[in-house]
C-alpha cells in the first residue's frame, strides 16, 4: 500500500443541523452530523479525500455493491472529556481492522494516514456534536462500497470508502433475552465471518426475527457444523461468567475480533479476574445454568459497550439468569466507560485524543 | 401478500440510446437498455412501479444496504425468435426464486402482478434492444435493496425493488479452467446460500482472485465443513459426466436452486441421459478422472447458459478433461438454445412470450 499525501479537501456546511436535534432522545443511526467524509479509489489509486455537507449522492441502479454486497464497515466511538476534550477509543484497532475485511473482500486497503488524517478533520469540524457525559458518544461509521456501474459478478474496479458520523446515546438501552442458534447459522469455516462484511449482517436479520417472535432480542450464533459451540451475537461478542471466572470464545476466521472483546479481556486480566479463552460448549453453558454456576451471560460491542443478558434459550428451555452482586458486566462497563471518558489514568494508550 | 391492481407509471426516454451500441462487441453488463423499473417498498406496501429511463438515483450514504448487504437480485433472459417474438424463459421461476430470496434476507416479498406486468412493459418498451441469433439475449437483472437511511443493525422499513436491462451475447465465451476449494468455503449449513443475496457474490471475490493468480478462472466450492464434497460454482451449479452418465449435487440451504440446472436435468431426462443427483464427492471425481472414466464437466448458469471445463485443479494436482465426441455440453447448449429461441416445440412449456 504506497502512501500518499494528498491535501484534504473540506466544503463546510453553511447552516448547521445542530440545533435541529434533541440529544436527550437519540434514535440510533438516524441524525448524522454536518460533515462526511469520502475518498474515490479508480485508475488503481485512492484520490484526494473529501469533507462535505452530509448528503446523498447518485449511483446508477448497476452500482456493484446493490447487486454483489461488496462493501465492508467499521464502528468506533468518540467520546469527550470533562475538560472538552474529544478522545477516540482504539482508532488504530479499526483501521486494521477495516483493512482486514477490505483484503477478504477483493478491496484494496485504504491507507493508514488518509484514515487518521480525515477522521480527525471530520472530528475538527464536528467537534459539537460529540456531547459530554456518561452513554453520550459519536458513533463513527467507516464504510467502503464497491461503485463500479456494471452487473458482471467480478470486483469492482472502483470503490467509495466514506465517514460518517452520528451522535449516539446508549444503543441497548435494557437487557437482552438471548436465544442460542439450533438451526441458522452466521458464517462458514473459511468464510467471511472473521470481516466486517456487509452481507453477514443481512443474513442475521430473519433468524432474528423469528427470534424476536419469540421474545427474544438476539440470536446467539453457534458453529454451522454441529450448533453445539457458541460463537458471537452478530453485532457483539459474547462473554460468560461461571463462578468467578470469565469464558468466552477464541476468535476465529467465523468470529470477529472485536474491540470491545478485547478490551474486556485486558481490564479482566488487570482486576485479576481469570479468562479462560476457549470454545464455549452450549452443554457447559446449560448445565452451569442448571446447578447455579452460570452468574452472568453479556455482549460486548462498540455500539453496545456491555449488554447484560437477562435470559437464554435452548431447545425449547428458558434459563433465566440469577441476579448477582458486584456483576462483572457492570464492572467492565464502568472501568471501560472510566477509560473513554478519561476519568482514570489510561494504562493500556487506548485514547487517542483529538483537539478541536 | 396481498395482490394489487396498480397502473404501472412510464416515462420514456426522450431519444434512444441504442444507435450509440455495438451489438457486436458487448461488454456484459456494460451497456444498459434505456428503460429501467423501480418500485418502492414503505408504509408496509409496494407502491405503484415506475418505468422510467435508465440513469442514476440518489441514496443517502446511511442507506442500509451499502452497510448490511440487505439486498437481492435474480438473472434472467430474453431472447428473440427469427419471427421476431421476443420469450423469456421460465420468467416463474425467477420470481419464485427472488421472493424466496426475499424471506431469507428479511425483505418483503414482491407481488406476482406487480412482477409480470412491470416486467412485460418494460420488454415491451426496449423490444429493438433484444437481437435475434445465436448467443444474443437481453439480460434481465431483478433486485431488492434496503433503502432506509439509518446505520442501526436492524431490517430496513423500506425497499427498491429494480429491473434493469443489458444486451448479451455469450457471457463466458471460452471454455474454463477450475480449482476445487481446499481452504475457503461459500456458505454455511443454516446460512444464506441458496439465496441469491449479493453477499454470498462480494464473499468469492477474494478466493476467486486467488484461483485466478494460479491461473484458473472459477472456484468449484466444497463444503464449508469437509471441503470433501463440491457444490456449486458461485455463479453456476456444476455437472459431472462420468461415463455415460450425469451427476451433480442435490440443491441444499448451501446450494442454489439453478433455473439452467434444473432445466438440464430435465432435457438429459428426456433424452435417457442418466442423471444421478447425490452428493459428488472430491475423490470419486479424481479417481473417474485417474482411470479416464470423467469425461466431461460443465456448469450450468443463466448468464453462462453452459460453461465447458477443460481442466480442474485440487490439492496442486491438474487434471486435464479428455477431448470428447457428442459433447453432453454442447448437446446441452444446443438443446437449450433451441428452446430458447424458439426453433423446436417447447415440450415442457418453458417459454413466456412477449407481444412487441
Amino acid at each position: 500500500m504506497e502512501t500518499q499525501s494528498l491535501t484534504i479537501q473540506i466544503k463546510k456546511v453553511e447552516k448547521s443541523k445542530i440545533n435541529e436535534v434533541d440529544f436527550n432522545n437519540l434514535a440510533f443511526g438516524k441524525n448524522y452530523a454536518d460533515h462526511m467524509m469520502y475518498c474515490d479509489y479508480k485508475d488503481g489509486k485512492w484520490h484526494t479525500p473529501q469533507i462535505v455537507p452530509y448528503g446523498p449522492m447518485e449511483f446508477h441502479p448497476s452500482t456493484k455493491v446493490f447487486h454483489y454486497g461488496q462493501a465492508v464497515f467499521e464502528g468506533m466511538k468518540a467520546f469527550k472529556d470533562d475538560h472538552g476534550t474529544v478522545h477516540l477509543f482504539r482508532p488504530e484497532q479499526n483501521f486494521e481492522r477495516i483493512n482486514k475485511s477490505s483484503k477478504r473482500l477483493a478491496i484494496p486497503e485504504f491507507p493508514k494516514d488518509l484514515f487518521f488524517e480525515s477522521l480527525e478533520a471530520l472530528i475538527k469540524l464536528d467537534y459539537n456534536w460529540v456531547k459530554p457525559g456518561q452513554g453520550n458518544s459519536l458513533y463513527i461509521r467507516p464504510f467502503v462500497i464497491a461503485t463500479e456501474e456494471g452487473v458482471a459478478a467480478a470486483p469492482s474496479d472502483s470503490y467509495r470508502f466514506m465517514i460518517i458520523t452520528c451522535p449516539s446515546q446508549a444503543y441497548y438501552n435494557k437487557p437482552v433475552k438471548v436465544l442460542f442458534a439450533e438451526k441458522f447459522s452466521r458464517s462458514a469455516n473459511g468464510g467471511v465471518g472473521y470481516a466486517k462484511a456487509a452481507g453477514n449482517y443481512g443474513a442475521q436479520f430473519y433468524p432474528t426475527n423469528l427470534a424476536k417472535s419469540k421474545g427474544y432480542d438476539q440470536v446467539i450464533w453457534t458453529d454451522a457444523n454441529t450448533h453445539d459451540y457458541l460463537e458471537e451475537a452478530g453485532t457483539m461478542n459474547i462473554f460468560f461468567r461461571i463462578g468467578d471466572k470469565l469464558l468466552t470464545a477464541p476468535t476465529s476466521d467465523r468470529i470477529l475480533d472485536g474491540v470491545t472483546r478485547k478490551s474486556v479481556i485486558q481490564l479482566a486480566k488487570d482486576k485479576g479476574i481469570e479468562v479462560e479463552i476457549a470454545p464455549v460448549e452450549v452443554k457447559r453453558i446449560k448445565d452451569a445454568a442448571k446447578v447455579g454456576e452460570l452468574k452472568e451471560i453479556f455482549g460486548t460491542g462498540t455500539a453496545a459497550t456491555i449488554a447484560k443478558v437477562t435470559a437464554f434459550e435452548h431447545a425449547g428451555e428458558e434459563f433465566p439468569l440469577p441476579e448477582v452482586d458486584k456483576e462483572y458486566s457492570v464492572l467492565m462497563k464502568d472501568s471501560l466507560q472510566d477509560i473513554q471518558y478519561n476519568r482514570v489514568e489510561d494504562k493500556n494508550n487506548w485514547l487517542h485524543p483529538v483537539k478541536p
